[in-house]
């Protein structure tokens, strides 16, 4: 019972108000071929809806998918709106799987369009014949166009500008990401418009990342992980400058951006930020300008130290969590005014923890007895619910026990949780090995290793590495008689995993350490390698 | 189509998380003796439940109304969750009305409850024969508990901490507020949960108040209007230390909470500003910690010259518009960065107007020849829709005219708009009368007026006042032979106006100017009488 007029959170007035109230704010974004490429928040609004034309004048039916392969630049963010507001489904593709993975998604996914940037065709060629596009849009930098594909910019030409947009409700869907944070097959989560905007105007909150008219914001996560990490929506619901900086995010590219585009606000996982302070430190002075940023930071846990060093150059990181299931972000870690006047160390050990949940995020721990008290000691698997939280995988069956049968998503951390409601990630309870914020199984690399002839069992555990934050050390156990090398193993690995996710050594023992059940010690095996020197390092 | 699971946008998580993620943050609250009570939102969750226990315990049931009857307090703020985490309405009552009107008000309602302050028992008792409360509780500053009513905290005590609260819908009715900005009755809007959080997060929002957990707001809007602004749920949300500030708003008493209690941010109508910069210049150098403050300024027009006179004192003014039906936030004035090396004048002629929408609001301007084109120059009337707009009034048969054929509310107010979105309000095309943040009818004055026998012809016209900024003029035509003073037409309509709505002067005329088609030409009469000297100032 209530008199207020019913309005839908889309993403249709948003793009309409970007347009108008800010339509002079820029959109910059860096080419494969290092040009640039600058239109501001009015031509983003006519080509964003063009694109919503011309997948109508496609036929492209209610809740349809369409593909994206590309890097973080305008046409990317063109199919934020475009594909959402035609009516679709947005289906961005992780172009650092394995080949037979990304198959696997577009088919699962059914995407009948895809878009796909002229410098990513290498990798689409590698699973091209496993899938079926009905027509490919090809942004392009450089090249020519191949035969039966068509140019995206050609093709955005067609529009008149006279369309009328499909209604839309706020539970239809607007985007869908694949997580592969899970054993087995990727699973597939769904955002509905309302998922969309309430994530980003709960981001835009000052104690979230305080994001305005008056940022400029470089976007140095990827825009196929769960939307940019929605930061381009939060960008087009205040009107900030929006950076974003295509396929080169080394060290000295990011620099030069955050210092070139006055940048007063980034995001991207830790790698990129431990690459920031190495070439900062190597080259003191050389980049004058690079302060006064916040760096949101997530993806996986941020150290102490990277935190230290990064305030020692005026770049203050601030940790965040989330996963595709969370939409991402569900915790974020800023100073509470009462710790102002703590020592700095114990400041700096809140904000390496994971922070406070946003509101209409509810967290909890649960360990075989039940919930666990929230004492910041007791350790248990972090559960979530909230007003962006997944309840469901798309069309996955057997995946209910991801969710409690109350209703709460099983994130497969581990966590305590403050009496103050602050949690501190401590382990993962999957096995679960991340690498420069991308997740790599080891239970599926577990599964592959043994499937050849010549091993016995094998283990693959996470280990601490300078530069990636974890890469996965395959253990193994060869049969009696049997033979093998790392050489042999990694490549008879590589016929179904990217090679970013192959165990970078292999070590042959003669046994592995077990529990009294008979499973795999892990614990004790990381603590024995936790000082692996990594060969490549 | 989506796999996000249903989380409905209520009061419910937000009061859990304040209590939990700064249980310790606090709210403070001047009472009418002049004390101060100082608790946290620890206590006030604790509280607050024990409200809506009681409430259950009393028997409400779901939409059910509870009135309130008071000043801006911790007692009242307890209502603002208590209530609506019962089930039922929360209706705080405008206690500047007339009794006729609040009895009206009540009756319209069908309010079951009422908690009351005990210095406002008074203002009750006016109107308490006209209206039946099943049960009355008094919040008790001082002096005995009158036969047949309750006291508020001995009620409260009666809570176990144990109970079931009923499940929330978003669409469950949260509160309600009455507006008399309308000619004819006074009108009521039930805001529901949904409207409540969504205009809670566009308030908290950088580029409309950036309140945060780091701010300490000073509510000076009064809490029985449209939920105080909103403001008290935004500091909930982001746990801001919260002052009410009880009845004393006169100049001194702000000052001396802006100082004391270290305010970083406050609201109020422009009176109250006007008020304190006057003092402020009466007083220099008496209040030396009074300034980095914002304020949000709206109720009626801010004055350029206040805004210049408030940014002499780092008191910077944030004008905003909006209304009972917009709940109320619907636009704010902030300088755009483009605008950084504009000239002074032309950044407070900016200022000045009441700025850009809030994301999720949409507005236009239509003249009887259709919409009208935003230029900065063509004028019509306002309209507006949007996630936290009123569709209709509560239980008001033929009020419909107040909404466009497809569906826009008709705000009553004449506005141009900028091409860039940017509104400022022009006139009022109902002939409204807004003194010191209040809404008085002409059309209801001169009805009452013609209604005196001696009376033949009334107009009403609202004229600039240095305080109050308008007041009411009445300009009146006797029948022939008959003779009055401006003190019996006062008292006359005394008995059915509250005080503050009496005009403040009555001049007696030959006749009036009208249109050709007879209508009366009020525009002229106001230019007419554009510099009237009030005769109380």
């Amino acid at each position: 019972m209530h008199t207020m007029m019913e309005y839908p959170l889309t993403l249709a007035p948003l793009l309409e108000r970007a347009g108008k109230s800010f339509g002079g704010a820029e959109i910059a974004s860096r080419l494969p071929d290092r040009s640039w490429r600058r239109y501001d928040y009015r031509e983003f609004r006519r080509r964003s809806l063009a694109l919503a034309e011309c997948l109508l004048a496609a036929g492209i039916k209610k809740h349809e998918r369409v593909a994206t392969l590309m890097w973080n630049h305008y046409a990317h963010f063109e199919t934020y709106f475009g594909v959402p507001l035609s009516g679709g489904i947005l289906h961005p593709l992780n172009l650092r799987l394995h080949p037979n993975e990304i198959a696997f998604i577009v088919n699962h996914a059914q995407d009948r369009f895809l878009i796909v940037d002229d410098v990513l065709l290498p990798v689409l060629e590698k699973f091209r014949e496993q899938v079926r596009f009905e027509r490919i849009f090809v942004v392009r930098h450089s090249g020519p166009l191949p035969p039966g594909m068509e140019d995206y910019d050609e093709w955005l030409k067609q529009a008149t500008g006279n369309v009328t947009l499909p209604a839309l409700a706020e539970n239809d869907g607007a985007s869908m990401c694949y997580t592969s944070g899970t054993t087995g097959n990727p699973k597939g989560v769904i955002y509905a418009h309302r998922t969309v905007v309430l994530q980003s105007m709960a981001a835009a909150m000052v104690d979230t990342t305080a994001i305005c008219r008056r940022d400029n914001i470089l976007v140095a996560s990827s825009m196929f992980h769960v939307n940019g990490w929605c930061l381009p929506y939060v960008a087009a619901l205040v009107g900030a400058k929006l950076v974003l900086p295509g396929p080169l995010l080394d060290a000295e590219s990011v620099l030069n951006i955050l210092e070139d585009e006055k940048i007063t606000i980034a995001c991207g996982v830790p790698t990129i930020w431990m690459a920031v302070v190495e070439m900062l430190e190597k080259h003191p002075g050389r980049w004058k300008r690079a302060h006064d940023i916040r760096v949101m930071c997530g993806g996986s846990a941020a150290p102490e130290f990277l935190i230290r060093a990064l305030d020692r150059h005026r770049i203050r990181l601030i940790h965040a969590w989330g996963m595709t299931e969370t939409a991402p972000t569900a915790t974020v870690s800023r100073l509470q005014p009462e710790m102002d006047n703590w020592p700095e160390d114990r400041k700096y050990a809140v904000r390496a923890k994971q922070g406070w949940p946003l509101p209409f995020v509810e967290l909890r721990i649960m360990t075989p007895a039940g919930e666990a008290p929230h004492d910041g000691q007791a350790v248990g698997e972090l559960e979530c619910r909230g007003a962006w939280i997944a309840g469901s995988y798309y069309n996955a069956p057997g995946t209910d026990d991801r969710w409690s049968p109350d209703g709460w998503f099983r994130t497969g951390d581990m966590a305590a949780i403050d009496p103050d409601g602050c949690i501190r990630i401590a382990d993962r309870s999957k096995d679960m090995i991340k690498s420069g914020g991308e997740w790599i199984s080891s239970v599926d690399l577990e599964n592959a290793l043994i499937s050849h002839p010549a091993v016995r069992e094998a283990a693959v555990v996470a280990i601490h590495h300078p530069k990636w934050q974890e890469r996965p050390l395959a253990v193994v156990v060869l049969r009696d008689h049997e033979k093998s090398s790392p050489e042999e193993l990694r490549s008879f690995l590589g016929e179904r995993f990217a090679k970013w996710q192959l165990p970078d050594d292999v070590v042959f023992v003669n046994q592995l350490p077990h529990t009294s059940t008979g499973k795999l010690l892990k614990a004790e095996l990381r603590k024995q390698y936790a000082t692996w020197k990594w060969s490549g390092v």
